[in-house]
């Protein structure tokens, strides 16, 4: 096992990574930009190293800085958490020319996965449900409209070269087909000098099941019980559930298997997340895989409690996976609220702030809270928004819902806005209790609702 | 199930009940005294009735005050917590007699339970193993010779209607039977107008090892794994574990079944703890019953996943216990190290005041820190020293010991003198990491140790 290593991020996943390091008798060691001075995960390493600036470029992106920090301080691994580098694979790859070991999968994959495309495809030869489209270029109208009748309207017509929004349609029936596809190319062939075009079925109606898999270098594999991660605004996870309210076990035991199918034609290392969109009638379509710990990997340490920073910590090091498939087991059901330091009354925009005062709930039973936070702690302008993770583990749905519930009324966090207070209306909410919610239903349905009671209670309160 | 319970109690366990009760959608009761206007349990609760001045005699141990709060504000039944009126019969049958539901067992068995040598005799004749000692008054020296003799020395010589240490003695062989006896058998006389004597034997090298248990109103009994409360400084329990190093899974069972036993003999309702002396031979003797809900329940909660509080409330309401024997299972190991506001420098001198700095270390897995502690609460001479339950669960003990170490580490209690450091010292003490420590060994042999590494390390530092 390694005897130090550093971890290349900051806030609450910093701080999580670390206590597992102490909890293994690993000496940790932290990077901080300029303005991260006196954050917790520089308090809790045993040593810390400043990297550069505030700006993420200038610190926590910046790979040789990092790199000098774990050659200067002789840590023989890099933990790289979530954003930043953690799914660089220049950066995994400099590492490996270092002789340092970088803690995820390696860099051909991370590279193989990083493009949708290319992963699309290759989940596709192993046998995983894909999105419907099309697998070769579309050349023209004609040929556009005999595959969207294939797959079925609504379809996204999207350039091969695209990025930036540009030759990119949503198109909802033959109609708009004809009068849009040349428009689109048209717009593609100006933007990227490439006409070459592409379509996808638009799911609608769907939730984003997500199956965490884990692998070793000797080539065992075992799935974890899925995420629900379906409620989310402008992309952004909010709350995330394990397992899913709707998926029976089954399904549970069918997508594990695709997910192993999946990590296992790949010869994947360490962690991993396999995210799928699930249609009404419960079929499953591979969307993309993160081949990182994620944010939300906390509800399935509650739900099955097993560490998983410390079984990335393991697999790393050459050791085998320390559980089996079998000792993979649902204990309940646990939830998580990301809270954020956002103004709910002015459109979430960013809030920042020093804590002037912090009350966070740490009793009884089936509770964790993940963060940085402490009274008198800087939130600046410069990093992700997400300051804690609220997760709460109940013996069913309805406890754990009672637990977190509680919790959120309980914890006090002033000297910043957060979204304390639309995590507690979106737990009372009948249609988040009845489970049946999909990834458009917080932003189209909930968040409308929300303002407008918002705004009328805002209006009787003055 | 009841819609509101009040909590005739304060500190971290009104806290904790407080929580479960939100938990359950039963709406709390707070009672507090004028030290405590301000304290967490107050905040946390619905509603909050101020019952007395600060002394527990004007307050917590006030009767008719409790019972008028009550009844004032529709409480349904009443939760004691420990201590204070939690054994008191009396309050047991005036919350009878005014209709409202004591939450713990009927009068008649805390009284029963509240005499130890009714209780002796009456676990006795249930054929539950007890300390062997004299089942009747010894009436002179050869007769207590005689006893002795079978017992095998040490014993404790002491009188029948005794108390404040007049008529006892320890004896350790049979010459000093002959000296002390007589002697004792006079001092009792004088003081108490009765010279009926008792003997016992005195166990030593034994560890103490309870069981808690529970039996509901239908008859239904459990029990949960054993706890090991050895570690203990004036009669007062420091560190608890469970399960026990030393107890096999076999032995576990037999004491399981005598606890059984116990409570089925008894008619007992709702939980409470048996309390066992273990010898080196693991022979289990029994010491003692609770009858009550334990600090150290928490623990079990850990290990076993199981709230033990919400099941009080449930079987006082007449429900069927909630789990079976085969739902309490092992799930790792938990240890509790209990945080007191007491001066190490200063022979554990209760200390008070206000708390300037509260960090409690609150993520990831495994962990849970019961308190009653805010960033600005006092500490207030009136009650228990003991502030915070800091609990850890692991895999293993291993794991635990390495996870409470670092909570204890991370945490910072600033404003009053704890008992922290000797904590993480006890944590880092071979005997405890091999877990063969008995009753004595923390008073008499690691303090000893920690007091002369203790001062001189204060004297390197001057």
């Amino acid at each position: 096992m390694f005897s130090k290593v550093l971890v290349a991020n900051r806030g609450e996943i910093a701080v999580r990574i670390i206590r597992s390091l102490h909890e293994l008798g690993i000496k940790s060691v932290a990077v901080y930009s300029e303005a991260d001075r006196e954050s917790l995960h520089v308090q809790l390493a045993d040593e810390a190293v400043c990297v550069g600036g505030a700006r993420p470029q200038e610190s926590y992106l910046n790979m040789k800085n990092i790199l000098s920090a774990a050659i200067g301080t002789g840590a023989q691994a890099i933990h790289p958490g979530f954003g930043f580098l953690s799914e660089n694979s220049k950066f995994a790859e400099m590492c490996q020319a270092c002789g340092i070991t970088f803690i995820g999968p390696d860099a051909k994959i991370i590279d193989l996965m990083g493009n949708k495309e290319h992963a699309r495809q290759q989940m596709k030869l192993l046998g995983v449900p894909v999105i419907p489209g099309s697998d070769d270029y579309i050349q023209d109208v004609n040929e556009a409209k005999r595959v969207a009748a294939k797959i079925g309207y609504p379809v996204l017509i999207k350039a091969a070269a695209g990025g930036g929004g540009k030759g990119i349609r949503r198109i909802n029936n033959e109609a708009a087909m004809t009068d849009s596809f040349n428009e689109a190319q048209s717009e593609a062939k100006l933007a990227f000098g490439d006409d070459h075009m592409y379509i996808e079925k638009i799911m609608e109606n769907v939730k984003h099941i997500e199956v965490q898999v884990f692998r070793d270098q000797a080539g065992h594999a075992v799935y974890f019980p899925e995420r629900d991660c379906s409620l989310q605004i402008n992309k952004q996870k909010v709350l995330e559930e394990s397992p899913c309210q709707l998926v029976t076990e089954e399904e549970r035991k069918q997508l594990g298997q695709i997910a192993l199918r999946a990590i296992n034609g790949i010869d994947y290392l360490n962690t991993g997340t396999i995210e799928f969109l699930m249609d009404q009638d419960h079929h499953f379509y591979f969307m993309e895989m993160n081949t990182r710990i994620q944010v939300e990997h906390t509800v399935t340490e509650m739900v099955t409690g097993i560490d998983l920073v410390k079984a990335q910590l393991k697999v790393a090091a050459g050791e085998n996976l320390p559980f089996t498939q079998s000792d993979i087991q649902i204990n309940g059901a646990a939830i998580e609220c990301r809270i954020n330091a956002e103004d709910p009354n002015n459109n979430f925009m960013p809030s920042i702030g020093n804590i002037k005062y912090l009350y966070l709930p740490v009793g009884n039973l089936g509770m964790r809270i993940d963060t940085d936070l402490y009274q008198g702690s800087r939130v600046t302008p410069f990093y992700d928004s997400m300051l804690a993770k609220v997760i709460a583990l109940g013996h069913d749905r309805v406890e754990a819902i009672e637990k977190i519930k509680r919790l959120l009324n309980e914890m006090v966090i002033e000297g910043i806005k957060t979204n304390q207070e639309i995590q507690l209306a979106i737990l009372q909410d009948p249609t988040f209790i009845k489970g049946n919610f999909t990834t458009s239903y917080l932003e189209k349905v909930f968040l409308n609702r929300w303002k407008e009671n918002h705004s009328r209670n805002e209006l009787i309160r003055s």
